[in-house]
């Protein structure tokens, strides 16, 4: 496989960039191509705006999804967008490592969402979920918490964490396309002690081992709705 | 009441700055102090960095979270954030005007967040919901997006919005204490001709004009969780 990993945390001495580090090794010794994208060390742009198209069909009013689809058409888009869309291209499974800020992914890595997965390669229409863009390709979310897991579950203070990460899974990156691994969490971080880390990397490593037969995440299938995206009615012959 | 608008979007002409507008006119003659910050007008920094601290606690392993409580306890925090925070200090009513990206904020909302809502002032420990570091204020989102209500409610093909933004409604606003009002939404903004324009204008107005009656989300009471977080058994007598 190609292997794409997205990686956002300020530290570079972080655990999740160990986390991180433990993918690249384990799955280039399995004989993947691994490519990072290390979203603080590249210095990434996390702002869209109108400085992302070299040149735009409207110049006076920014409508930034159309301007998107036009770039990708007339090969307008900026340089470093250009970059990233095709490394998540080129690649069978995307790999997401970064620390829970807010319920959710860091601003940088929410930037690289919002200027990256641009309308017209990733999404159009009813070009989404089974019918979206990055079809057949396969995505993962490894993430870090402070938070333990009584705190992020179903009936839990915070509620259920994947609930709380939806929009990430199912309303990004289920929504463009992708098969959507169940996530893997490191919770309670910054309070572990080297022995209870070392725990979560074998975890880790082991999910490494068996991405094959991981879950997936239940997604709608457009097959359940109309032309307009409401819900079809089910006729009973 | 002191307002403070925090606005995100990359279009200066845009009809969510046209509601932003509206607030600020409605709300200033109604006899409320309205500040703005405009946050692409600011071209406000959107990364949590190191960079953030003029000194560190610890200059060589960056914990975020860590150094936010120092540098609000030792006023090493850059000039930025101490301005976005003395704002949202002196208001009574946070109101966020933005588009839907990706079922949730732009990333440089996501940033004015992660670097704005500091560890020490805004939350800490057990300081979260009815004991977070902004109670007796109130928060208000008015954000706009593409789709049309039946795709975003319950049992349609992305589920219920305010669920889907409950990482900014509970997990951030409500987490910090804010007394978070219903959100309005405009829907299907991109289609709409100027009537259909105008008629949300005028259920805008019309909410601005009716906040204090404005139903409240439900949040998590800390009575209910004990000093790990976890629920309280129910004893009864």
């Amino acid at each position: 496989m190609n292997i794409l990993i997205v990686h956002a945390h300020p530290e570079p001495k972080s655990f999740t960039a160990a986390l991180k580090n433990a993918a690249v090794d384990t799955l280039t010794t399995a004989g993947h191509t691994v490519e990072v994208s290390d979203l603080y060390a590249l210095n990434f742009n996390a702002v869209a705006s109108a400085g992302d198209f070299d040149s735009r069909q409207n110049p006076d009013y920014l409508v930034y999804a159309l301007e998107q689809r036009n770039g990708v058409k007339d090969d307008t888009l900026s340089k470093d967008i250009l970059t990233e869309i095709d490394k998540v291209r080129s690649c069978d499974l995307l790999l997401l490592t970064f620390p829970i800020f807010w319920f959710s992914v860091p601003a940088i890595l929410k930037g690289w969402i919002d200027r990256v997965f641009v309308s017209g390669a990733f999404y159009g229409g009813r070009r989404i979920y089974d019918h979206g863009g990055m079809t057949g390709k396969k995505a993962l979310v490894c993430a870090t918490l402070g938070g333990r897991p009584h705190m992020v579950s179903e009936g839990g203070i915070h509620g259920d964490l994947v609930a709380m990460l939806r929009p990430l899974l199912q309303g990004t990156l289920g929504y463009v396309g992708f098969d959507v691994l169940e996530p893997f969490f490191g919770y309670h971080i910054p309070y572990l002690d080297d022995a209870e880390r070392h725990g979560i990397l074998n975890e880790w490593y082991q999910a490494l081992a068996t991405l094959d037969s991981r879950s997936l995440l239940p997604m709608p299938s457009l097959r359940n709705y109309d032309e307009t995206l409401a819900l079809r009615r089910i006729v009973l012959a």
